[in-house]
């Protein structure tokens, strides 16, 4: 079977995986105190060309990591705005409310096409504000976004800076979800770099675990109000690793030489491919995404059989014969995976 | 100036406040565990004709009891299923989601006749839990409905029956917010009468700050797996009144002599007044409701005049030139101040 | 039976009951924001000689007092310090612990005598800050006291000068809870009035309930860094009543022509006078109290006599055969009373 | 330098770090789903002769699994008793009461002998039972202990089944933090062994982050009435790590030809030969444990001089002169080193 259901099947990216066994015999300090931690939160740094403005906390995974800085920005009345599709809104088991936050959910344009794919609007946001108008209601004060989104669309750089201005306007902190934010960086239709994220954002994170890490995610909070006691929350959460050493080394070999970079260039590439073979067969899309995941849109009778050979997510049935489904490109994809996958479509579309 | 603007704009009901200055000299252990509670709540248990089946708990204010009970009834990760107009969801400051619940917003019937008003459908709770299949989603456990709705629609029997079958269907519990139970009993267009109530929901509660009580709520709980231990709940969320012989005295007096119905009686009168006098200048309404809240549509001109001389809510514009505007009845409601009012705008539609 | 279970148990104080029911014909704007309110505020600022660096809400009662002022407080990580007989410790059915504060038991002075009575000290405090040094553990942020305490204890006005300091030179908020601050501030042995309390805490709250109200605390915030939002943080607490109005009729009356301090000086009186008589008789006393709480010691066979025509709460065992109780004045004890009270006790302990 | 800091001080056992390499090609579905998750949840289940009335969970660390595991079983109102030196109360930063329910300390037994460091009595949780009497406290709900404990105490079996009966006695679930179980089985003190505690506990964790995993604790719950719908309280709480199958490689790993118990068994044995030298040096200890942790007490002037050639933790001052530190032997601590810190103490204190 080749496994094209997500991009996190596999323990990781060799150079992780050694970087990990290569300090098999060596000893460190406890909970992220070490050096190795210290250099890897250096090199995002002066990658997000930040300086100290950017403090890097290292988490094991994204809900953690979500519900960790949520958590620790807000006072208990004050509420996430959100599109619906959002991953704290349906697929982290309530993880936000369970830490006393109400999602409000924001109109998120609909449309297909790349300015789509459920991506917030400045309009949208400003509706929520100006219906929240006194002590009866929650105030809303953090503006959740993820690049790529759960669609994988891709903010521009003009929608970002968008977002940024509506959030001035209203008081609103924006936190993205990078949990794909590799691949967002990696599409052919970005023009927001590293340090552009860390200029409009009060805090983000860069995902690590679907970008080849045995597992990771680092935090980078930017508004220095946010700061203080961050560690605190952290430990508090069960999100403090007693090897964070291990985080350390991870995220150190990821900024190393490129390889986060290329780990999320490689993965979209093979998505170009599978899309580009996808499109001459004739094939349409749910969504016109441009990262690692392609929403290709198939008769349920080829989707059966692609079943016997392939592992992917179905995604939603778009009338009584087809449905689309999901294929998720990752580093550990090949060539000659996509060019098995098309040569199968093609075979079953022709029947 | 006359006050149409709610339901809780004096101290009480007069037979309420001498029910309470009648005990003046008299003494009562605290938390409730006084004579006068348990005699209320007797009455109470017989008007549901429930026996002990139902337990009776007695709050101050709806919020409160919303919370508390939810609270109560739910572990961490099951959720609430509300229509987005509820009072749940919109004007108590996230109390649920501070609790820890999600709040998932069920399709509600936008209809503005009496099927509609913002009440839930069957179809609308059967699309949330089908949608939520496995622990990356909260799980729906709590069905909440209003009656009198936030609009003033009222369910009919067969609609809360088909309410009852969903949740059996999908291990659902029903809980009733009643803080305007008794404008929909006393409504002409209602046929669910408290037995019905008390037979079909899991818990509601019987609201008595908007029906003549200086304050107070009674929480009847009937399934026997939710009431374990309710008290702690009730201490914990600072809801266990230390005179709790206040509510005892006030629900006693609500529940003798019929003037639970008589008050909430009188409301809907002035209400139906009010609405057929409107109909008789060609007047429009928002929705077609029948309880003791109307909100007619009014040129905005008109609004302005009306408010030299009565309080009462804007509610929603309708076009460039209308709006509606709420009007809420209460047991100190008087004709001549209905007279007053229709004779008004007859005067300034006129113009 | 004579009631001196608590000083809690009857309706109200006739001039509060009359407030209330001489605006049984009156109409007001709900949730707090009418004029009585506002009235009722300015007096309490003035008697605090603070002008608006005191920001008052009103509140139903202490649970829900301390919680709502705690929670709006503190930071998730955040700790309170209070000593172990704290009510909320104690008696609030962990209302702190639930809204996700762990309270720090702080050793108070056990000493039986005007200093001790289970109050606070500074050493102690700073022993707590002293241990609490990393992100391991959670972070003292609020010293939790109350005046007078649980044992009818009374902090002089040099030591809540000297819990100041601490508090100062930990960064620690000072938060008194003044549920029986009346009758502390009506104590023979108090030296700190309520400018006083005002200028030394960040925030307390003027208990009513326990002195003569239906229901009512007054919240008040004096450090402007607590301040902003707290009504929605009162409303997600279900803490914001419809009838706000009720509140400020009852505060007002309560600060107009001194009643705050008839009250509790008429309670402290009849205290004064049973601790005198009792003295007279050669009864000993748990604690050296000297507010409108007594806690004698009995041989047990004189407490069970007491208890065929009084009320009073069972306090603790002092040895084999003698147990200290508790009786409580308020304003409805009469001198009549507790002359019967004395001559009963004569009588027994003659036997 | 020699690092005898922690048992968490480097990567993982060489045999736990090629079960992950090992695996390195292969592909997995998430979240914990795959097989060989399954496997090792078997390889638990056979261990403790339990059967399929053994849930396995596997989580990422103490922390994490302490608080979603408590917080599942507990209702709000609901607390755990554990002794004051507990993980829980101190070393979580609040965990627990973030999550919303109260720790009542218990009397432990403070002796420094085998029957106390820091072990909680059935005395000690009888009497908070005893002292919490209606709803205005918490329940008291579970009791909390750790094997081996803080200071390196091992319970023992008669010991065990005294402490579950008293939880009988008061319907109290009993779990145990195993964060070092292994190093108790391994003690030459223990008698308890994996199916004793499977039998006794309601619920409690085993250990792998300070047993040679590079992360991980596999929680199992025995009390049927407290395993529905775990996965989705453990989603909530950002516990349920996206590449599961990490987890299940390494405790495959660790339960295969009985690596777990060799790597606890090579712990000890350092630790015990660690402590025969270090009394045959005339050395005291702070208490006298049997686990991988020993607390020896020197002269402050030794400590010093040790400090330049090992790492260990400062534990407590004894008096002016001398302190107790702590040494943590592991995996990874070989004989040469316990004979280079043996030859320096020897002459250090001859100084």
């Amino acid at each position: 079977m080749i496994n094209l259901m997500n991009d996190y099947n596999s323990p990781g990216h060799p150079a992780i995986l050694k970087a990990v066994t290569g300090a098999a015999n060596e000893k460190f300090p406890g909970y992220g105190t070490d050096g190795v931690c210290r250099e890897a939160k250096d090199k995002i740094k002066a990658l997000l060309k930040a300086g100290d403005r950017a403090e890097v906390h290292f988490l094991v995974g994204g809900t953690q990591a979500n519900v960790t800085a949520i958590g620790a920005f807000l006072r208990p009345h004050e509420a996430v705005i959100a599109p619906d599709n959002a991953h704290i809104n349906v697929h982290e088991t309530g993880a936000i409310e369970a830490s006393g936050h109400k999602i409000l959910l924001a109109q998120a344009n609909a449309d297909n096409g790349p300015a789509g794919m459920g991506k917030l609007t400045a309009d949208g946001i400003r509706a929520i504000c100006l219906s929240h108008t006194d002590e009866h209601m929650v105030k809303p004060r953090l503006v959740y976004i993820s690049q790529s989104t759960e669609l994988g669309g891709v903010y521009t750089l003009s929608e970002l800076k968008g977002l940024r201005r509506v959030c001035d306007e209203y008081g609103l902190l924006l936190y993205l979800d990078g949990a794909r934010l590799s691949a967002a960086l990696a599409s052919r239709r970005n023009d927001a770099q590293l340090p552009d994220i860390a200029s409009l954002c009060d805090a983000f994170y860069i995902g690590g675990t679907k970008n080849g890490l045995l597992f990771g995610e680092a935090l980078v909070i930017m508004n220095e109000s946010l700061k203080s006691d961050f560690r605190f929350l952290q430990k508090q959460r069960g999100g403090l690793l007693a090897k964070g050493f291990l985080l350390g080394l991870q995220f150190d070999a990821l900024f190393t030489d490129g390889l986060f970079f290329d780990i999320a260039g490689h993965a979209c590439k093979m998505a170009d491919k599978l899309r580009s073979g996808l499109e001459g067969l004739g094939c349409g899309f749910f969504v016109n995404s441009a990262t690692n995941q392609l929403f290709p849109i198939f008769p349920n009778h080829v989707i059966k059989k692609l079943a016997g050979g392939f592992l992917f997510e179905k995604w939603a049935a778009v009338d009584g014969s087809r449905s689309a489904i999901r294929f998720v490109t990752s580093w550990n994809t090949t060539n000659g995976e996509i060019d098995e996958l098309l040569a199968k479509c093609a075979l079953y579309m022709a029947d």
